[in-house]
């Protein structure tokens, strides 16, 4: 019993059909001849407010009962569950709260705002987050929306994973960042379910690989030190629980990928595919660039998750990184 | 008597099915809001070679006898037509060679070989440019590949808008950028066919707009002066027979963006759409951002035409830009 199963992936695709975009699969011959296969790119941060995670937040929030969200939402975020969120609200026509780091960059909290979010401040390192939100929610009357540990986070994250597999059935390798581990976990789930025999690897970053050291001890283990990584959107600390029960039996493993990586799998995408993605949203894509996941035939399937980025950042992190020859996009 | 029709569109769509990349129409709120109404853009930043010059590249070549085009391709371009044709030859298995000045940036030759296709340099305003593919085909017998004043090319440009219009019906202004003015030819023809009450604008920059001085004169007119404008794509001199015979019968109007409008919109595209767009790409949406467009009611429809612009360059021209500011995108 994983608490989720393709029944709830199903379901979220049937509620998300109305209003989430159906994202591309997009291949390149350079492409593939840089990752040696056949890569077939699910481009979510084409998905609205440029991330998978506003599938998630608005299954979850659509599956509340009408007097369960009356009073609004509420959720905890620095990125981009944070406008997810507030998009859902908008649709929805409930109020949405999101509880954001006062450090976080100012564009995050205008993008919010003009959804019509409103935005609450912590400080990090010092305010509980996770308590300011219970507090807010008990005091209010909220809705609390967690950004991965949810079933129904899970099964919104999944239906990418269902959309890929359903234009591209020859998929026989599938490839997603791991965060949360939502998006995993509901692709996992989704992916066993429609290709038997699909393998599925987690991607990490080297910084922040709290999933892999969990899945080698066998149990869910924390860093012993916070994550450093430019993936800011996948640096966790320690598995969620609810995820960890579906990763920690689905996954046929999880690989690690450096800054450099990641900044050169970014590179590549803006000349190749035409796409801005963000650190952690090149993730999966970095992997498979460098080889790191382990493949012997047929096609691999890559989620980019997310284009949560501005350009300012976009350039220094490429142009820090020397970058790969690499030939043209077909 | 157009010389082209909507059976033409129809015909490439089909030849075009099992090889083009079924772009994505996307839609965003912050567009929305910046934009005044509805918008949906046709991404052909992510047709195959980063362009939708593939699309009638491909059609025409695939559309000669295998006698025909039996000993090659040969075109002419410094730039989206040119990895455009490298391809098309790739896919029907026939040499294809590419005439390129000899100061174009070294990605786009590089590019063209990756393909498979053949590079020879001209010295640009000292060697005959059209003589010297015209001679070089009669030489080697290769079929001559244009890149717009083609019943085919601007047949296969149209498609794009077709598969707009059958995702969207409900677009009642169409917005495309003219170069040669086979997209805009091609996306009038079928458009007007397929929702007759469509108006259709064709945008070119300020720089360029030699199509809008020939509808101002009544007859195709060559700029005064050579182009200057960062919509290197766009910058034609004198509008090409074929085009000129239908856009001068069905465009309901050209409208002329300054380069300052395109960066803007480069920068809203990577921001909001998380696209990477080239100058001649951002045109049409540059229109409808600055409010350039007339339209008085229900949905525009945007061809965002290519991403073929790398980094440095991408940085340079948006860092140039004063930005506007703009809400997040939904």
């Amino acid at each position: 019993m994983t608490g989720l199963d393709a029944r709830d992936i199903e379901e979220a695709a049937a509620r998300l059909e109305p209003v989430a975009t159906r994202t591309p699969a997009l291949t390149a011959l350079s492409l593939d001849q840089a990752a040696g296969w056949p890569v077939v790119c699910k481009a979510e941060n084409l998905q609205r407010t440029g991330s998978f995670k506003f599938r998630g937040a608005y299954h979850h929030a659509a599956s509340l009962t009408a007097r369960e969200r009356a009073n609004g939402l509420i959720g905890a975020s620095s990125g981009n569950h944070a406008q997810a969120l507030a998009l859902a609200g908008r649709l929805l026509e409930v109020p949405a709260t999101v509880v954001i780091p006062d450090d976080a960059p100012v564009p995050k909290l205008e993008g919010v705002r003009a959804l019509g979010g409103k935005v609450v401040t912590y400080r990090r390192g010092i305010d509980d987050r996770d308590g300011l939100v219970a507090e807010r929610a008990d005091r209010e009357g909220l809705a609390v929306v967690p950004s991965a540990n949810s079933r129904r986070i899970m099964a919104g994250a999944g239906t990418a994973a269902l959309e890929l597999l359903a234009d591209h059935p020859e998929i026989e390798t599938l490839v997603v960042p791991v965060g949360g581990g939502g998006l995993a976990a509901g692709s996992a789930v989704i992916a066993k379910h429609v290709s038997p025999g699909i393998r599925v690897y987690g991607v990490e970053p080297e910084g922040g690989a709290d999933t892999l050291l969990s899945l080698r001890c066998g149990q869910r283990i924390a860093l012993p030190e916070p994550p450093v990584t430019i993936a800011d959107g996948l640096g966790h600390s320690c598995p969620a629980p609810l995820t960890w029960a579906v990763n920690s039996r689905l996954l046929d493993g999880v690989v690690t990928v450096t800054d450099r990586d990641i900044t050169a799998a970014m590179a590549f995408a803006f000349r190749h595919l035409k796409l801005v993605v963000e650190p952690s949203g090149a993730c999966a894509l970095a992997a498979i660039l460098s080889g790191l996941v382990p493949h012997e035939s047929g096609t691999i399937g890559v989620v980019i998750s997310g284009g949560g980025v501005d350009l300012p950042t976009f350039h220094r992190l490429i142009t820090a990184t020397p970058q790969r020859k690499e030939p043209a996009r077909a």
